[in-house]
């Protein structure tokens, strides 16, 4: 199960750039991940031309971590744009925040993963001293999904075992930063999110094929290790 | 001291809608924050539009919190539309996050401010337990600002006291969130943040000498009182 993360923005038109990428992979991949780069430098109408007529997974990864009512606007605005999947962050809390970002989400269809833990090393500082808090908070709002870095698998392992199989576990850090694909998978996650390593290819469609297959080599692998 | 902030959306013509309102009050203010919701609407382009001629304090809040190399994109791409100071989270922490944000902001010329406390009731659940961590975080980093939620005076003057003299203080919550002008800077904020009382009045430059009117009276009193 496969997410591409469209950054970093390789072109100046970034519009037709993304239209390139996902026409490229829309078939064999499961949905796509946009963030702030690409938001602001589009807006939600440039988003709208490059998702018009995607009915994929599509996720907009722009770590909210507002008040609520801030959040529940944002959220309006990307479900205009076809965006249907929001990353938040755990660490704002529930009351004022989450629980109101999580009705508008409720109205309006979209689901919403939460932000547990990250890849990078300052994620221990504060954000992975809460993770089994911020696994109850997101258990307790019945989110759709949670990320945890495909970087460091002791977390995606220690996330299924606090979430459970209901919850999704989605898992950046796959190729360029370093993760092999496959291994998140292989540690509980149930999409491996890929970026760069697609979306700076000159043939993305091979490269996705490719990404896909030793995914599935290495899932095949730990699957018959059990 | 005041600044203006840019939301929530009034209009649907949101660059105009802007632009009257800082040509109303540009020459009271010290500056302008803006947000998610009008940066996904208008993109960079039309944040350019809105603030080609103005040079003073121009602040995107966008609550970043996500890892350092996007961080700086991000802001990259801010500073090429005029702001000059970013809003970023604490608690995404130091390493391979902060400290590339810091270090891109200082090429750029962008201050950045630390959101080290919230105005909603979650800001209690995680972020407020870390509020003496995330001031010595923001001091060690010498980041120019913090923000502090003018709905909780107790947290302004802790602040102001774990921060000293040298950080300033930013204080979002006055007007039609509750807190009386002049209220966060008698508890040690140096600028007032207001939005709604200001953005949705049918004479924004009226209400700005209102609340700058009443602003002056209460710090007058404050000061009278010591």
């Amino acid at each position: 199960m496969l997410i591409v993360a469209l950054d970093p923005l390789q072109k100046e038109d970034v519009i037709n750039w993304s239209k390139e990428v996902v026409y490229g992979v829309r078939n064999l991949v499961t949905g796509f991940k946009i963030g702030m780069p690409l938001l602001i430098k589009v807006g939600i109408s440039g988003c709208k031309k490059i998702f018009c007529d995607y009915s994929g997974l599509l996720i907009a990864d722009l770590k909210l971590a507002d008040i609520g009512d801030i959040m529940a606007s944002v959220v309006r605005d990307l479900s205009e744009a076809g965006v249907n999947t929001v990353i938040a962050h755990a660490f704002v809390g529930r009351s004022g925040a989450l629980d109101k970002l999580v009705g508008e989400c409720e109205k309006l269809d979209v689901k919403v993963v939460l932000v547990v833990s990250m890849s990078h090393r300052g994620s221990e500082e504060f954000i992975d001293k809460h993770l089994s808090d911020f696994m109850e908070l997101a258990l307790s709002l019945n989110v759709w999904g949670v990320v945890a870095p495909a970087t460091r698998l002791s977390v995606v392992r220690r996330v299924r075992e606090l979430g459970g199989s209901r919850i999704k576990v989605l898992s950046p850090g796959i190729g360029a930063q370093g993760a092999q694909p496959g291994t998140a998978i292989c540690a509980g996650a149930d999409y491996e999110i890929v970026g760069r390593a697609i979306t700076a290819s000159s043939n993305p469609t091979a490269e996705a094929l490719k990404v896909l297959s030793e995914q599935g080599r290495k899932v095949k692998e730990c699957l018959g290790s059990h």
